[in-house]
C-alpha cells in the first residue's frame, strides 16, 4: 500500500463547520492507496507514519482539486462571429439569418466526427486542468438527434481516457428544439429526447439526465416526461431552471430528488424551499449572467437561509458562456452574486462534488476521500476568489489508486 | 543585418483603414534588424527575400504583441482580506478600522525594499507576458513619500532588465493623500508630489506624469500644479479622470496635450471634444468598472463619433482591479462597454501604443515598426475578444534589435 506525506502546507480542507475554509494553518496530509488517510496540524501527525516518504510544499496553500460541475465542453465551432455581429449592432433577426444562435452550434457539432469533437474539446479541458480542476461534468445537447447526442457523450467519455481527469456525463437531449422539429417540441421529446436517453442508458453513457426548462426550450410537462424515463432507468436528474423566467423548474426537479438545479436567477421562495427539502444543490453560473448581461441575480440570501448548498461552475459553452476558467467563475460569483470567497471556493469544490453525486468521494480534504489536491502560490484562500484572470496554481495532484 | 520571414500566417495588422483588423488572410512577415520590413499576402513577397530563413506558423493568427498601457503593477501586499470582509458584510468604517483601503497598500509598499517590490511584481508581469504582452506601463503612487515613490519607479525600471518586456513608467505622486497629510492635500502636493516629480525627472525615472483627479483624491487645481512642473521638465502627462464624477479632469489633461485620460465613466461632451482636439487617447479600464460594480459606462459612442482613439488596459492594482489578464480586459470592454472586438483588440495594441507615445514604434504590424508579435491558436481575431478566461497564445515573438 503506497503511503506518502505532503508536508509544510496551509490546508483549506473545505470541510464544513469549524474554522473558515476548514483551515489547518501549518499542516500535512497523509495519503494511502490514493486516498486521504489524515490531514492535520504538522505536530499532530498520527502514529505509525514516521519514515514515510514526505514531500514539502514550502508553506503553500492546498485545497481540494477543483470540480467544474456544469459544462458543455464538447461542441463544434465557436460563436465569435455572432458575438462580433451583435456588438456591431446586428439585430437578432440578422444574426439568425447569418446562421447564428444555438442552431449554428448544432450544425457544427453534427458536422464533426467523434474524434474531431474530442480534438476540439481538449484545449478547453487542458485549460481547466491547468487551473487545478480534476473533475468535470460534460453535457450532450448540441446533437439533438439520437446518433449525435450519443456521439457527444462518447466524446465526453473519451476525454477521461486522454487526460488525468474524472468526467461525469449528463444527457441533455432536452436542450433545444432543433430546426427540423420547429413548433413540434412534443414530437421532439417523443422521437428524439426519450429514445436518445434510452440509448444512452443502454450504452452506459450517461451519469445523469439534464434538461433546459424555459420558454425558449421545454415546458415543465415536457421535462417531466424525460425525467420519468430517467427515473425508470435509475439515473439521477438535474435541470437548467429559472434562468430567464420562473417556470417552476427547480421545484419540478426537486420533486425528482434532483442532484441540482442550475442558473436560478428567477428562482422564487417556493423553489428554494423545494430544493432545500430535496437536498438539491443550487449551481450558480455567473459566466452566463455576465456574458448575457443579465440583471436579475439568483436569490443567494434565500438559498443561504434555507441551507441549500451553493455550487459555482463555468457553464463553458459557445453561446452564453465561452469561459474556460473556474477561478474566474469563482471571482464572478463573489463580485456579481455577492458570495463570500469561502462560499465561492466551497462552490467549486465541496458543493460541486455534491451536485455530481460525488460528495463521498471528492470535494473536501477529508480522510477517506480521494487524494486530489490543488496546491497554490497564494497565502490565503480568499486570494483565489479575489484575483481576476490569474492562475496561481503551483501543482495539481491526483494520486492514482493502488 | 539579420533577416527572417514568418510565413503561413493570418495577420491582423491592426493597421487603421482597409480591411477589418487590417487582415491579411494568407500572409507572411519579413523582419530585418528587429523591425518589420514588410507584411503581405504570401504571393506578394517583395523581391530580394527568396532564400531568407523562414519559419512557418501553420496558418495561425498573428497580431501585434499586446500593450498594457495602464497598470499599477508594482505594489506591496494584496487586498484579498478586504475583498472578503466586504462580502461578509463589513461596512467601509469597519474595513478602514481593520486597516483596509489604499492606506493598507501604501503601508505594505513602504515596508518593502526595492528588491522585494520587484520580486512581488514579477509573477504578475509573467502572467501578462504569458498572454502576449510586450510593453507595459507601470505607475508609482503607493509610496507617497519622495523616497518611496522613487523606489517604486526604480523597481518598475528593473523589471525591464529581468524580463523581455518594454516598461514605460509614470510618476503618480498625486495618487492619494497619505494619512500623514490628511486634510492637507495642498501641502502634500508642495512637499511630496512636486519634489518627488523633480527627483524622478532628475534621475530619468519617469516617462510620463500621471495624477488622480477625483473628489477622494486631488482637485483640478492641484493636478494643474503637478502638470505645470511636468511641462517644465518636458514630460508628457496623463490623468485618472472622470472615474466617479465629472470634475473636468479630461479637459484639464487635454489642455496639457495629455497622452491619455483614463477611466472616463463620467466624461461629458466637453471633455470628449477637448480630448479629440488634443489627440489624447481615452483609456478604458473595464476591470475596475467590473470590480467596483460601477453602473455608469464611459461614453463610447461619443468618443467614437469624435474620433478619440480608445485604448483598453488592465489597470492591474490591488484595490480596484486585481486583474492580470489583458485579454479579459478586452472581453470586458466588449461585454460591459460594448466595444466591438476590433475596437477592443486595437485598444490593446494600436491605441495603447498611442497612449504611451509609442505610436511610431509598436502597436501595429507595419513596416518600420518593431518586430513584436503575438501568435495565437485561433482562427479569427474576434475569438480573442469572445473567449473568457482563455489564453490561446501560441508564441510571443520579440525580435531583438541587431
Ligand atoms: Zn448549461
Ligand atoms: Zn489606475
Amino acid at each position: 500500500m503506497t503511503r506518502k506525506i505532503l508536508s509544510d502546507l496551509r490546508i483549506a480542507t473545505l470541510d464544513a463547520g469549524g474554522a473558515p475554509y476548514g483551515l489547518i494553518d501549518r499542516g500535512a496530509i497523509g495519503v494511502e492507496a490514493g486516498r486521504i488517510a489524515w490531514a492535520a496540524e504538522a505536530d499532530a501527525m498520527p502514529a505509525g507514519w514516521s519514515g514515510v516518504e514526505t514531500e514539502s510544499f514550502g508553506g503553500r496553500l492546498a485545497t481540494p482539486a477543483l470540480v467544474d460541475c456544469h459544462t458543455h465542453l464538447v461542441f463544434g465551432g465557436n460563436r465569435a462571429r455572432e458575438f462580433e455581429l451583435r456588438l456591431e449592432g446586428a439585430s437578432y433577426e440578422e444574426i439568425a439569418r447569418a446562421g447564428g444562435g444555438i442552431v449554428s452550434t448544432v450544425s457544427a457539432t453534427r458536422a464533426l466526427t467523434e474524434d474531431a469533437l474530442v480534438e476540439s474539446a481538449l484545449p478547453r479541458l487542458d485549460r481547466l486542468i491547468g487551473e487545478g480542476v480534476a473533475t468535470i461534468e460534460v453535457k450532450s445537447g448540441y446533437g439533438l438527434t439520437v446518433a449525435d447526442e450519443l456521439k457527444m457523450l462518447r466524446a465526453a467519455r473519451r476525454l477521461e481516457k486522454l487526460r488525468p481527469v474524472r468526467v461525469r456525463t449528463s444527457y441533455l437531449g432536452a436542450h433545444a428544439v432543433p430546426p427540423e422539429y420547429k413548433d413540434r417540441a412534443d414530437a421532439y421529446i417523443d422521437e428524439v429526447a426519450i429514445p436518445g436517453l434510452e440509448a444512452a442508458g443502454a450504452e452506459g453513457l450517461a451519469d445523469a439526465v439534464d434538461g433546459f426548462c424555459e420558454g425558449i426550450a421545454f415546458s415543465p410537462g415536457q421535462i417531466a416526461r424525460v425525467f420519468d424515463r430517467a427515473k425508470a432507468l435509475g439515473l439521477p436528474v438535474k435541470l437548467h431552471a429559472e434562468q430567464l423566467s420562473d417556470l417552476g423548474g427547480a421545484k419540478l426537479a426537486a420533486s425528482y430528488g434532483a442532484l441540482s438545479a442550475d442558473h436560478l436567477e428567477y428562482l422564487g421562495q417556493d423553489g428554494v424551499a423545494a430544493m432545500a427539502k430535496a437536498g438539491s444543490v443550487a449551481v450558480l453560473l455567473p459566466g452566463a449572467f455576465y456574458f448575457l448581461r443579465e440583471t436579475e441575480r439568483p436569490p443567494v440570501a434565500a438559498l443561504r437561509a434555507a441551507g441549500v448548498p451553493i455550487a459555482v461552475a463555468t457553464d463553458c459553452n459557445p453561446g452564453s458562456s465561452p469561459m474556460t476558467s473556474l477561478l474566474l467563475a469563482v471571482n464572478m460569483a463573489c463580485t456579481l452574486f455577492r458570495l463570500t470567497p469561502e462560499e465561492a471556493l466551497a462552490g467549486a469544490t465541496r458543493e460541486a462534488a455534491l451536485a455530481l453525486g460525488l460528495g463521498d468521494e471528492i470535494g473536501t480534504i477529508t480522510p477517506g476521500k480521494r487524494a486530489e489536491f490543488a496546491i497554490w502560490d497564494v497565502e490565503h484562500p480568499a486570494e483565489l476568489a479575489y484575483r481576476i484572470g490569474d492562475n496561481p496554481l503551483y501543482r495539481r495532484i491526483v494520486e492514482a489508486r493502488d
